[in-house]
């Protein structure tokens, strides 16, 4: 195929030449004429219809009208000539069979693990088809205990309590939810000796003390329950039983007892109404200021006396799953994919998470197929895939991905990630090769709210909220919006760090609050009153995500920008520099401090302090492999990024496998052997880390060991990335000569 | 009295070097010896048998209890053997004849206002002799408007108020307690055009968010209410009809209608459980996130739809205080005086304030009464002061200072003032030529929790919380402890920024919380139960005041450090400096933002919002002339400091009135004419803010032009400091050539 196509391509580049017209101005005139077209597309009045019908009954992972769903999009897909099929699996699935939280000491209580119905919100009665506040993939357990209150039980909560003397072995923990991905809560937990773990939403951080709350209000009322998964994501996503391979009817499944991504501990979500008790019945140290939250009580840490039984046994199905996957096939490149996901069970009636961008998926596909009908044809084959399961670990998307890996691998240019949606501000987060293009995009799409580009609101916001001069200098002078990195918490995760393809994700909001995230509540009747409510900011995420994926589709070369890849990874490298001295300066200043007695003369003797211990320095260490790979990465990228714009204004064809080349770079940042201790996440630039769950950690492997104090790994993990970034180097080089030929 | 002191000092010398004993060692010694004995005296027993007695009962200005207390503490000082005399003045202050807090609309509520008994607690429930909880000074009124929140109702809340395009304009505000002196919050809601004020301790700030509320623990109980003045003291502090003079029987009175310290509008201080059904009844825009309480509601800011009745009257009565004075003479100076005072007077009990200092300043008078029976004979005059109506406005120190300006002028070395004590550190403030001295005295004492000098404590815990690197070496480099700069809100004002009498501040706290504060549960049972239980804390505190006071009384030459005076003020010199450029970049930044549309973009178009207005960026300031004072004030100090050395040293006599100058040094830090619109505040150093009421503003005339933007005043004060600085210079440099003969 491939000579074929240079020969059209020199035919048509003739053709233009003879008819005196610049042919790339032409071209590009075409595209931003189709772009324009496909702009006026996406209708805000269908994506309220498609949310009132997909968020009308609970649709979870196993559920009917989550089949029901798949299926009507499917036909949806199909009816406007899309060609579309839906993709099944057989994952691991418990429900709740048994769940009891009631605290028996000093007072009885018992604990209500129910939203009720609100008045005047036609769909939170549906009881019967709800799945009740749980955490999916807690171990079973029964077991009774006191009860500590560790914040957020995230590691710094942990040492705070080693301070004052207080141990968490053979405890029960209550943690509120917020600055960690759930499932970070159980796992340090029991990693600290807890037999159980409670985590419950404290009003001060997404119920009253944020705003009024639902009906009056978007905020968490007080029997509202985040439930959520609580899977170990960072140790690797997907169906527990099939890791690394496709859940389909014949894979190998792990016994269910030696799953590793199964808590150890039993967990259970409540609400504030049910955890307001069981706080109060504690006593003890009063909560370190920054530990409180905003229930009308004085924190206290415990342990006890509040005494807790805990109970949680769930019934451990293996349930179908149904993604939907919709195709255009590419006119000149049908082997070199684009591709757009978006998920579409819901803990409960999800419509904001995530109907509310599985709706702007939807006018996407829809517009593109209207285009194809005018005659406007993709270069690249673009995929529209509604995922399911992602609720309960990123389930579909991950068994697609590792279905499909060694197509992907060869085939993939990029993933384009959406989730929930809302009012507001952009967020883009993504490769950072892809960083150029996606600020690209956004100039080109309009804010609703306003008269600028989302691209603009997006920098002045920025610039209003930077922390300080030299940042806004940067912000005003760099042509690019900065790409976040990517962690987890959606559908790019196995594209992106299991398989290295180019991925990126987009999403508005900022402007409006909400307390209904996980629970009952997040419904059509409360979409419609308190978030996108006409819906234009689900038009302007279609044209963002459309528009990036048509433009991916049609490029000639395509367009990642390797410069700000490797400008990113510099300043990643000067992070992990800085991180590693303050570490080391920290430990210093502490050292003095314990000799010069400064802990002993700040501690209360009426209170039970713990006095912290000297700690060896660590060494100094040498990041110079990295510092020389990030000079030759910046070096090749500069050569290769001249080399495409010399190509692009000679007018020749594009040399040799250029473009299949160019899509698999960023493999070329994975390994084989995966993450320390964690062989399913192969991407070494980015992962989720290990103990924060949603948090991205940047080149993993070195931050992590350096986080962790593990000295004498760091400086394997340096050389074993430098070469990584090398491998890439070169890469790109071969890349640079072909053009350049 | 010159040269008999003279000779017999030269005839002493001519002994002690005759016996072969080094003669300032041996005065050392025997100094030394004198201070142990007196070290040993106060005596935890004692205090805690005198605040049994002082706090028995309520013991405000006019109440009988406080004329019996008064009159208790002469027959003491007398029974020790002291000259003590009472001096009385007439002052006015009202006291409340109606209060009234109601909510109208939506629906209706009548605030309790008083504070219940409570159980266990011998003194809660005598609400006979008790001032109920009222705001003295506050205008009478009686109005009925639309409620505003208004955070703490400081200047930086208004402006948020203003960019919310909210008026308080005919409202009635409700402030909470904090983040200023409480005059401030009347006072600034009377400027923006509100009609009254409510005053309420919101549980985030003192109550159950700190930590269990009394009886069960120190903090603030629902019911609680802190009374307090609400007298403009940044105009001028003291009986209100009198400014300037003493409040004697034939004192030249104004009429209250032309008093300028009352407020303009009525003010009432109320609970949280009074507060909640006000703020629950509040709609419009939820309050910004760092306004919102520990209430479990969700704040906003109104106006309405609550609509509040507030009524305040009192009876504007004349009332005599009483002042207790206690002297030692000094044996060769007695008209150089070392002053130590603390008031006696309380709102309700007030065991902690302000007994748990007033029990520290008896028993080091009874220490020097017992020392004196045994020969010790301080060389200059002691006085001990317990003070009347400190509460109403520090009105029986200021009119006892007025009273005898012309002496205190003449005649006062130090004033050395304690009040409110606990548990903890040392807290320190004062004139800064007090620095080193001050420091000293510090070394020599033990702090009764740990093996540390209470200057060590101080120095470690000052090293653990210091923001940066640059901090902790100072810290660990300087000989010296920092004092804090003296703003208001206890009796050294009239000494300090009136007569410009060197002053100092001693405190002990912060170990324990509390959140009984001008409520009728600072009382005894309190204090035992959850302060410095074992007033060994009140002992530390007689030791230091005491310590510092005998030796002022005793040194030959008066221990000012000049050399500390002069490098704080070259660090206020930098922060001016620093502040107005910051306060220019800002500006120039905000206009920047707004010509770049910054602020229309990250405007919410469902709420209100009033976009900034661009601002006159203001002129480079020269701070040149205070740059030029400073280092000569620098060098003026470093002279002295060399010759007073090189004095010690020589073993001569003291020259001339050296002490006399050198304690007349502080008062060329005056002007007769005052701060700006506040002619009595004299110092040029220090002074409450006006807007701030407690908190210092050090160069108050240039630092308070700089943040209120009044730029074409700035280099005006800029060159009047530097003529002061430049006065006080040229005195020392007097002392220093009469010292270098």
């Amino acid at each position: 195929m491939e000579s074929k196509v240079k020969f059209f391509a020199a035919a048509l580049a003739f053709m233009l030449f003879a008819a005196q017209v610049p042919p790339k101005t032409l071209i590009a005139q075409q595209q931003s004429e189709w772009e324009a077209k496909f702009h006026a597309i996406p209708s805000p009045d269908s994506m309220r219809a498609y949310m009132k019908r997909l968020s009308a009954r609970p649709h979870h992972l196993g559920s009917v009208y989550g089949k029901s769903n798949a299926e009507w999009m499917l036909h949806k897909f199909r009816s406007w000539g899309l060609d579309a099929q839906i993709e099944s699996y057989d994952v691991l699935f418990p429900t709740p069979k048994e769940r009891v939280v009631e605290l028996i000491e000093p007072v009885s209580f018992r604990a209500k693990l129910m939203e009720p119905a609100v008045a005047g919100d036609p769909t939170s009665g549906q009881h019967d088809e709800q799945l009740p506040p749980y955490n999916g993939y807690s171990a079973d357990g029964d077991v009774t205990a006191q009860l500590v209150y560790v914040n957020y039980g995230i590691p710094e909560d942990y040492e705070q309590l080693a301070s004052m003397g207080i141990s968490v072995e053979g405890k029960i923990v209550i943690a509120r939810y917020g600055a960690s991905w759930r499932g970070i809560k159980p796992k340090l937990a029991a990693e600290h000796g807890a037999i159980g773990c409670l985590i419950y939403s404290d009003p001060r951080d997404d119920g009253y003390h944020q705003g009024d709350v639902f009906p009056q209000g978007p905020w968490r009322p007080k029997d509202g329950v985040q439930r959520g998964s609580v899977m170990d994501m960072p140790l690797y996503p997907g169906d527990p039983l099939t890791p690394g391979v496709g859940a389909t009817a014949n894979a190998k499944r792990l016994d269910r007892k030696d799953v590793k991504t199964i808590t150890k501990i039993p967990v259970l979500p409540i609400s504030y109404a049910d955890a307001q008790p069981l706080l109060t019945a504690l006593t003890g140290p009063v909560a370190p200021a920054h530990w409180r939250g905003a229930l009308p009580i004085t924190y206290h840490v415990g342990p006890g006396p509040a005494k807790v039984h805990l109970k949680v046994i769930a019934n451990w199905d293996i349930k179908p799953i149904y993604n939907v996957i919709a195709r255009i096939k590419g006119s000149e490149y049908p082997d070199q994919w684009v591709i757009r996901g978006n998920h579409h069970d819901a803990w409960v009636n999800g419509a904001q998470d995530p109907i509310s961008g599985m709706v702007a998926l939807m006018e996407e596909a829809r517009a593109f197929a209207e285009l194809y009908k005018q005659g406007w044809r993709p270069k690249r084959t673009m995929l529209f895939c509604a995922w399911d399961a992602e609720e309960q670990g990123l389930i579909g998307s991950t068994e697609w991905a590792e279905t499909h890996a060694e197509e992907l691998k060869s085939n993939a240019a990029l993933y384009i990630n959406t989730d929930s949606n809302g009012r507001g501000f952009l967020f883009a987060a993504g490769s950072h090769s892809l960083e150029s293009f996606a600020s690209g995009v956004t100039k080109d799409i309009n804010d609703p709210q306003t008269d600028l580009s989302v691209y603009a609101r997006s920098k002045l916001r920025q610039i209003h909220s930077a922390g300080s001069a030299q940042t806004r200098a940067e912000l005003r002078s760099r042509p690019d919006l900065r790409l976040s990195a990517l962690g987890s918490g959606s559908d790019y995760t196995a594209f992106l760090d299991h398989l290295g393809i180019a991925s990126v994700h987009f999403g508005f909001g900022g402007m409006d609050g909400g307390g209904i995230y996980h629970s009952a509540y997040d419904d059509f009747y409360w979409y419609i009153k308190f978030a996108d409510t006409d819906f234009v900011y689900g038009r302007a995420l279609s044209q963002v995500a459309g528009t990036a994926a048509m433009r991916f589709a049609e490029a000639d070369l395509l367009p990642y920008n390797f410069n700000n890849f490797a400008e990113t990874v510099s300043n990643y490298l000067d992070e992990l520099e800085d991180l590693s001295q303050n570490i080391r300066r920290d430990i210093i200043e502490k050292n003095r401090q314990i000799d010069e007695g400064v802990y002993s003369a700040i501690a209360d003797p009426r209170e039970k302090t713990v006095l912290p211990e000297k700690e060896t320095v660590p060494p100094y260490l040498s990041f110079a492999p990295l510092a020389n790979a990030s000079e030759q990465l910046t070096n090749s990228a500069k050569r290769y990024q001249q080399a495409a714009e010399n190509w692009k204004k000679s007018g020749k064809n594009l040399p040799g496998k250029i473009n299949e080349m160019l899509l698999q770079a960023e493999q070329k940042l994975t390994v084989a052997e995966g993450l320390p201790g964690r062989s399913w996440f192969k991407h070494q630039i980015y992962a989720p880390g290990f103990y924060t769950g949603y948090g991205v950690k940047t080149l993993p492997a070195v931050r992590e060991a350096i986080e962790q104090k593990e000295w004498d790994s760091v400086e394997g993990h340096v050389h074993a990335i430098a070469g990584v970034l090398n491998g890439f180097a070169a890469h790109l080089d071969k890349i640079s000569t072909m053009l350049e030929k």
